[in-house]
């Protein structure tokens, strides 16, 4: 039985708790944050905006904002065992503790969604080994896929996940604006979008590219800037020649 | 039963010619293509370096590159009956007949992966209200999913594909240079990869936004800045402007 204490009231925390919970060989001890009425949707468990109330722990999981992580784990007392922060953009040190670990899963959260932890990245880093050990084994109770990664590795995948997150869903929108003004369906795209998801399961994405871009349609490129804002022609100007410089280079 | 001829040997044309054999209700009299080697693997119908030489049907579906339907659809006797091209790009104009037709599949294809046409939109628009109707009926045949659409909305609706699927493939190819560099595993990314594009099926993209563009996290946006090289700097920035307008107005 590991012992968990959980910090934090965001999406990823109510997701964690939810999973946390799910374990038999987890007990969840508690849940600390300042809201408290964010804290009622934890009542399953013991909850606090006191750190010192919450319970002795073997590992406590600080899913805080970024910019909270070192303030918050400030807080924490030794009976809270080792304090691992859940960001893949912070560093280990951004907790000063001996006892500093980093639990980040690769996954974009939300509220309502429901979560299989079992296909979600989660990457870990410890100062101790034993600390890595114990996070290895609380990782491997919710996830199949458990990557030790250090900070600077982390880092760059973090960036990467902004790439394929934000940044594809930002294309998506842009899509979106352009049927919507037309009064057509956002869902015509949608077989489309998932399939082009599937392909880079298995391929390097610039060997499985097509379109305009790469064959260098000059006719329809300029016909497609035709129909676009100053905003978009940028974007799509600079997509064109980022898809054109992977293509040389594959 | 629907007689349908087949002009062209590419991915599209491959994919179209095993669905349409494998549907009861039509008969693929024979395929027309130019290269012979690749008519080969056309091999269970009748197939033809000459147009001529292909057997008279209801329609005739010209599957081929965009710059070669004028010149290819000219090839084709009134005996071919109605004309339709498979372009996204192209207006129905690019088929020089009364009996004129687009009948536009909105995937990406390649040879080897197996296609569902059945979730498949088909854009639909043909000169002569009895072609629609013809069209309609084999598209309704192939797929759940059938749309009449005049020629300047698909030329939007094309636009908006490059985004979804060419631009936001370069992305995933960013993301996997970014993390190929650190040699870290690019399928650590998958699982978010996926869950990005689930989450657009029943959402406004722009209402899904996370991360540190919509946050207006200047930290880690000037960290990220500084892991990556010129280009892709331009690429993020342009992309952490859009997210934030698209934030804006949402």
């Amino acid at each position: 039985m590991i012992k968990v204490a959980l910090v934090g009231t965001g999406n990823l925390a109510f997701q964690l708790y939810k999973a946390l919970l799910n374990c038999p060989e987890i007990e969840l001890v508690g849940v600390f944050g300042r809201n408290q009425e964010a804290l009622s949707d934890f009542e399953q468990v013991l909850t606090t905006t006191e750190a010192i109330v919450l319970p002795a722990a073997d590992l406590s999981l600080i899913a805080v904002s970024d910019d909270a992580i070192a303030r918050v784990s400030m807080k924490m007392e030794p009976k809270h065992g080792l304090l691992a922060h859940t960001s893949g953009a912070q560093a280990i040190g951004a907790i000063k503790s001996d006892r500093a670990g980093v639990f980040y899963p690769l996954q974009t959260f939300s509220k309502q969604a429901a979560v299989d932890f079992s296909e979600i990245p989660i990457c870990i880093e410890a100062k101790k080994a034993e600390d890595l050990e114990l996070l290895k084994k609380l990782a491997h109770l919710l996830s199949d896929r458990v990557q030790p990664m250090n900070s600077a590795d982390r880092k760059y995948l973090h960036l990467a996940a902004v790439y394929v997150n934000n940044f594809v869903n930002q294309l998506y929108q842009t899509a979106f604006e352009i049927v919507d003004q037309r009064e057509l369906p956002f869902n015509l795209l949608y077989p489309l979008i998932k399939e082009t998801a599937r392909k880079v399961r298995d391929n390097v994405p610039a060997k499985v590219q097509t379109g305009p871009a790469k064959r260098n349609d000059t006719g329809i490129i300029s016909k497609h800037l035709e129909l676009q804002n100053p905003d978009n022609k940028e974007l799509y100007t600079l997509l064109t020649q980022a898809i054109q410089n992977s293509q040389k280079q594959t």
